[in-house]
């Protein structure tokens, strides 16, 4: 690469360290980038910054906020009695858009994963009960992610949070809509089983 | 994307402008810029500015440079006799990689491409025949893409320099090295074909 300018191998070595860019990507997206205007260009620059500069979490559901409180928690129209726990703000997105959840979010940025140094300590659960308690929450559906650790804390939550008198539920596991049984792997489909409904 | 910050949901929109980013890429790309620290994102910014401050192109052959001539025009140890002209400036890379080019370059920026509106006239062309006179440049190798525009204006260059008495060369197209020749278009296998070589 020394037959380029420094600026762009610059440019070339910091995408390559975004997830899912390889060399060749990053070489594009530089030879892309070098075709815009100078506007577009700072744009983009701006954004990246802004996004350290302006956002911080939620006080009180550690979801990404530009405020104090995040949209969720100071809006009016979102049932307080039943709280979502996900483990990271992008679950959020997803949750939103399947349009069957009205209540409010609590964000625990991680999972239980003992290996990798992470315990109760680390996760934003320590506040979840007093806000439980103080909103007089009726139900928490956990939605941390169908993995060994998502489990796990699914189960550390339900220990925590059903001695306060609350419904705790999981998000069902099974298969996805539209998908192909042939290619479902047989840890979910077992699960598909063992949770049929009658019809 | 309303439930969002909305500094990350512009970050997310600059993203998905750049080529190859679908919507949930860059998603991806927001949140994980969201988790590196302040200097890194400062970088990266920083990085795409200096592409747009600091790059320019090469006064004589049109590749990008820091300085009014590129590297390869300053180059002592390159061979001035020997002319390739690309089509635009990473083209040089891959040509650089393969080591079997020891010459100078000389950069289009573009092909011929009447549909899009792409004359003679908007490609550095004019410059070139005069570039071949001062070097004493012996051989021209063409190395457009294989395609309509590329072949198009190969031809193009090709009558306009031969008349100076100097050698022009097309890249050869065939099979490419490696390939099977089951996933062989029929276009390049008979190509291929036809410039078979004597073993």
């Amino acid at each position: 690469m020394t037959d380029l300018a420094e600026p762009l191998v610059r440019l070339i070595d910091q995408l390559r360290k975004l997830p899912g860019i390889g060399p060749k990507s990053a070489q594009r997206l530089a030879f892309h980038l070098l075709r815009r205007s100078e506007a577009d260009c700072r744009q983009l620059a701006q954004a990246v910054l802004d996004i350290k500069e302006r956002i911080r979490y939620c006080s009180s559901c550690h979801n990404l906020s530009e405020k104090e409180l995040c949209s969720f928690c100071t809006s009016p129209s979102r049932n307080a009695r039943v709280l979502c726990v996900v483990e990271e703000p992008f679950n959020i997105l997803t949750i939103e858009k399947s349009g069957e959840f009205q209540g409010l979010y609590h964000v625990l940025h991680g999972a239980l994963s003992p290996i990798n140094g992470v315990g109760p300590e680390q996760l934003r659960i320590s506040g979840l009960v007093e806000r439980i308690r103080q909103l007089g929450v009726e139900e928490v559906i956990v939605a941390t992610n169908p993995t060994i650790e998502g489990q796990a804390t699914a189960i550390l939550l339900a220990q925590k949070i059903k001695p306060l008198g609350v419904k705790v539920t999981r998000i069902a596991m099974g298969v996805a809509v539209g998908s192909d049984l042939e290619y479902v792997d047989e840890v979910t489909l077992a699960r598909a089983l063992h949770n049929r409904n009658e019809l």
